[in-house]
């Protein structure tokens, strides 16, 4: 937690990995994010993995440090008291994020209404509205071809959900960009970002769209194979499996001398006439020829013996571990000062990270969970919709709120 | 492009893809951004795909918009002029986004001695400083290993540098979140994002390291099903791979009904004595009894009698398609208004990509591509740096800049 958004407040309507994720990138900046769910909880409230208790370890990671307001979405009252929230007044205020539909009761018109100068930033599916999840929009992109490796031409979904978390972050930025557009000129705006355009737009600035526009078809499936320059996955000789990248000339010297390749890769460079060091994609040409002399280097002795050689060196390299062994990295997980210890809603106490950047200038302030469900459905309707206690009560009593 | 971060000026001093998206992102909103190269090009310069002539589709992909200053940055003078260039004057400037190292000539502490306020943000390999790229970091954290089908124990790495993409839009939202805080603070502040932490931290949001921890160890490969709830790829009678999600109780019944296969899944929980409609985690616990009624189903029809039932029904599913397919979807590439063709440095016209996120209010101003390397560096030198004509003159004389 930093304070650079402080008094900023935003409100959150959301559900799965996009919307949630941007609204914590700005809880942990240090915004006030109030999010709003139905009832029971919204579709992602016992996502897996699951406590043994059956809480979600997803929703509470992904709402650390916000608040929680429970309303029956289904009911007329209960949309207009999400639809208050998102509008509610205040300077700093009229911030709202959501991947609710376009064209519902929170869509952006209705919202305007309520307040002129709201900033909405709507995480969509596809950009016509239609349903699209990130899988469904990677696999449209063709990367699912790409990944793996060549002998298997099954498609490999990924595990991570970039597109989710790359849009998150995206909306994170539009959100302040858009506050600071009204700061200026006090117009209110929807900014929306649709997985399919962020997948599209992302294919196309890597280059990966102008390839296969060239090429007239989409680069092959390669394995771990670095595209473009010099990199993969060698075993040492005790099994361990390290990952080596070489994309600069500095990379690739350092690389040879530490595995005492030098020489072996000076002669084949004289045979084939090119220079390796010169021209990252002659490697990536040539990588059949070079492999072999790697995978002998890397054979020939442990991954002990090896590491001090490639650290001395300045290598580009890296062991693949498991999870639970990177819970005992020190640069990872152990160690780690984004991480504390703390009491989550699932009544499980585990380390847990603030904001991913750092700023030496400022303390880092506690790691704050997530929210019980409704645990601030009082306090948010009293303090930003000036609700009386009678009337706090009544929304009790009828079910709208909880 | 848009106009919210009209006035800013950012300088960027960047390789490879997350420092220099973070630039294009800013730019794509609007900020005037000043990208400065060693001459003949940074590491990332040459990098794959090539144009015919050699030059990068890549390079021009994540550099548009940008102006481009080149100088011999191994030289002191071309040093001293990289630090004014990120520490030059002007209210909304001041903002400095590089992968330069922690401790070099662009330290932050040498910057701040030219301007007191200024707002850095550093992408970072490893936070201690060391070596560390996006494929490096992924194997660290287990995901390689999580990826690919069951029967293939060999690790699968991402083809697409997602630690990197996400490091990149973060970089810009710390970006204008840090100038949102100097204009209220005064201050300058440096933040660092490390791939590191930001995997670290991600694992953590998403739950996979509190499961891990839990557990004692992580998730195991699971090929292309979706973790925890319903979802893979199925192949219909003619042989087209489809991906079908189901995740919300709506997702779940529309898809059996657009199957047709309500009334089988019905039998089965009956027989199994659950509800797969309450609790997708069911659905994943009991996959492989559900996934014969629904490779059935596909394999019963082909794609195209499958995708009316699927797309009326509101189905979240999408097909495999290869990029070369997607360059002719219409929701894609065809007639997305996200794309401009545009004529690239490499000489090629090919459609390009603005701004990710669309706002209805504003106007989408014109794509423009990237800079020629040093296109602005006499502009440059003289507007910001206010030198004169014949110090820029000498200059180029003694090749410190080009």
């Amino acid at each position: 937690m930093y304070d650079l958004l402080k008094g900023l407040r935003v409100v959150e309507g959301s559900a799965f990995v996009a919307a949630p994720t941007c609204g914590l990138y700005l809880a942990q900046m240090g915004a006030e994010v109030i999010r709003f769910d139905n009832i029971g909880g919204g579709p992602d409230f016992r996502r897996w993995p699951l406590s043994e208790s059956g809480l979600s370890l997803y929703w509470e990671g992904l709402n650390k440090g916000k608040k929680s307001v429970a309303i029956d979405l289904s009911r007329p009252e209960g949309k207009e008291i999400a639809q208050r929230l998102a509008a509610a007044p205040g300077e700093d205020g009229g911030l709202f994020v959501t991947n609710f539909p376009a064209e519902g009761f929170l869509a952006y018109e209705a919202l305007a209404k309520l307040r002129a100068d709201l900033v909405c930033v709507r995480v969509m599916g596809w950009a016509d509205g239609s349903q699209g999840m990130d899988y469904t929009i990677n696999a449209a992109l063709g990367l699912p071809q790409m990944t793996g490796h060549p002998d298997d031409e099954r498609p490999v979904n990924h595990v991570l959900a970039a597109w989710d978390l790359l849009t998150g972050a995206y909306c994170a930025f539009a959100m302040v960009s858009a506050l600071l557009a009204r700061q200026r000129d006090g117009q209110g705006r929807e900014v929306r970002v649709p997985l399919s355009d962020v997948g599209a737009a992302t294919m196309a600035n890597l280059g990966f769209m102008a390839e296969a526009q060239l090429t007239g078809r989409q680069r092959e499936r390669m394995g771990n194979d670095l595209y473009g320059a010099f990199g993969r996955d060698f075993v040492t000789r005790d099994g361990q499996r390290l990952m080596l990248l070489c994309v600069t000339p500095r990379q690739w010297s350092k690389a040879l001398e530490a595995l005492g390749i030098t020489r072996e890769v000076a002669s084949l460079e004289g045979e084939v006439g090119v220079s390796f060091a010169t021209d990252e994609g002659l490697r990536f040409t040539h990588r059949d020829r070079l492999y072999p002399l790697f995978e002998r280097a890397f054979a020939a002795r442990t991954a002990g013996e090896l590491t001090p050689a490639l650290d001395a060196g300045g290598v580009t390299w890296g062991a693949y571990q498991p999870l639970e062994a990177a819970l005992r990295d020190r640069r990872l997980y152990k160690d780690n000062p984004l991480f504390q210890d703390v009491r989550h809603p699932s009544g499980l106490t585990y380390p847990a990270p603030g904001a991913m950047g750092t700023i030496p200038q400022d303390e880092r302030r506690p790691v704050i969970p997530a929210p019980r469900l409704g645990q601030h459905t009082d306090e948010v309707l009293a303090g930003l919709l000036g609700l009386p206690g009678a009337e706090i009560a009544r929304l009790h009593d009828q079910g709208i709120v909880a």
